[in-house]
């Protein structure tokens, strides 16, 4: 299945490097579902401030969680303009020049204004939505947020409408001259990976570990 | 070795979960030296922009260089107010309440103005230094920065004098009257692990990869 791409907008075009933008919106989403933590710019006064938060795509938006969000909710009558990052590391490109040094990673920017979910129901979709993000298989198996939960956490939605995705893949791209340069020259594959769970005290021996604990892993299988 | 805590300023202090707030200076240091990549965020017009970024710590203070440096370089003469933060994400907590799950982190948010590099010596120990932040022992092996590409590529200077750190370790925490919940609960470790390097065409079978390649580890091993 393809999409056509979204037109960028002006402040999400990539200036630099625009042979690694992407602004399919296929690519795009699978950025956004591979990743666990959103780096999330905001203004504090005049500076900005970027917080690692966690958050769920939903359709066109994300919903946006983290202690922190109490700073930047504080003006959120009318809507907080928020730039929310998520990068996913693929590897480290070794060339033979220091300067052409560089990383595989695949990365979405998205920009907009957020606001505030005040809504219950979304609030309990949502919340889910963000367990879902972490841990598939999850949110079936847990106590569910209850009324006072849902009423005093925080919860911002930022639609996905102003959005690029960029990344860069395979090996080092050296300078014609240097490719004679006895140095070892390539890719350095990095992935996140999943060790074996470690039981809460109180589940040692009594509960058996999950499928969705024991075969954890990042990006998700297919199958799932 | 210990240091005394740097009192954190009033833009930096953590203001919810102060609990997890970690001002040290060797806790600040080592979550930095063992990243990657900073989220670096900075004003695009009135818009807060959030960007990843390749970094190196020399000292106090943060070398920053990457593709889109371009964009906030323009206004350098009077330095730019940055936000460079650095997050590792150590493991899931699946608690058995829904709104107890979280994640173990380790972060560390820099605030300030960054100025421009413009000192060609200085350029190439932090470029360097870049290279080295990424693979341990590579700098040495690559043919130098010339002083074309030293000229050419920008190079900013965040110093590091307001900073806080944050951190979640250890197992889920739920409500005691959660307890009973039949749900397993814990944490699933994550780490940053490297594949077997994968050799540029014209090294396969010429050049054996080096050990900076071939035992690559994050965290860097103690010997390191």
């Amino acid at each position: 299945m393809t999409s056509a791409p979204a037109p960028p907008s002006e402040r999400t075009t990539v200036r630099r490097a625009p042979d690694r933008a992407r602004y399919e919106r296929e690519t795009i989403r699978s950025i956004l579902d591979e990743g666990l933590v959103a780096h999330v710019g905001f203004l504090a006064g005049d500076s900005p401030i970027v917080i690692p938060m966690a958050y769920a795509r939903v359709g066109e938006r994300l919903y946006l969680h983290g202690s922190p969000a109490s700073r930047m909710l504080r003006a959120l009558d009318r809507g907080v303009p928020l730039c929310a990052t998520v990068t996913l590391l693929d590897g480290l490109v070794l060339a033979r020049s220091a300067f052409h040094h560089s990383m595989n990673y695949r990365s979405v920017v998205v920009m907009g204004t957020a606001t505030e979910v005040s809504d219950t129901a979304e609030k309990a979709r949502a919340f889910d939505a963000i367990v879902e993000q972490i841990v598939p298989g999850r949110s079936g198996n847990t106590r569910p947020a209850n009324e006072f939960e849902l009423r005093f956490t925080r919860l911002m939605a930022l639609p996905i409408d102003e959005e690029s995705a960029k990344l860069r893949e395979g090996p080092p791209v050296d300078d014609p001259e240097d490719m004679s340069h006895p140095t070892w020259a390539g890719v350095i594959p990095l992935r996140l990976t999943a060790g074996k769970p470690i039981p809460d005290e109180a589940c040692r021996g009594r509960v058996e570990a999950p499928g969705h604990a024991t075969r954890y892993r990042r990006p998700l299988a297919p199958a799932d």
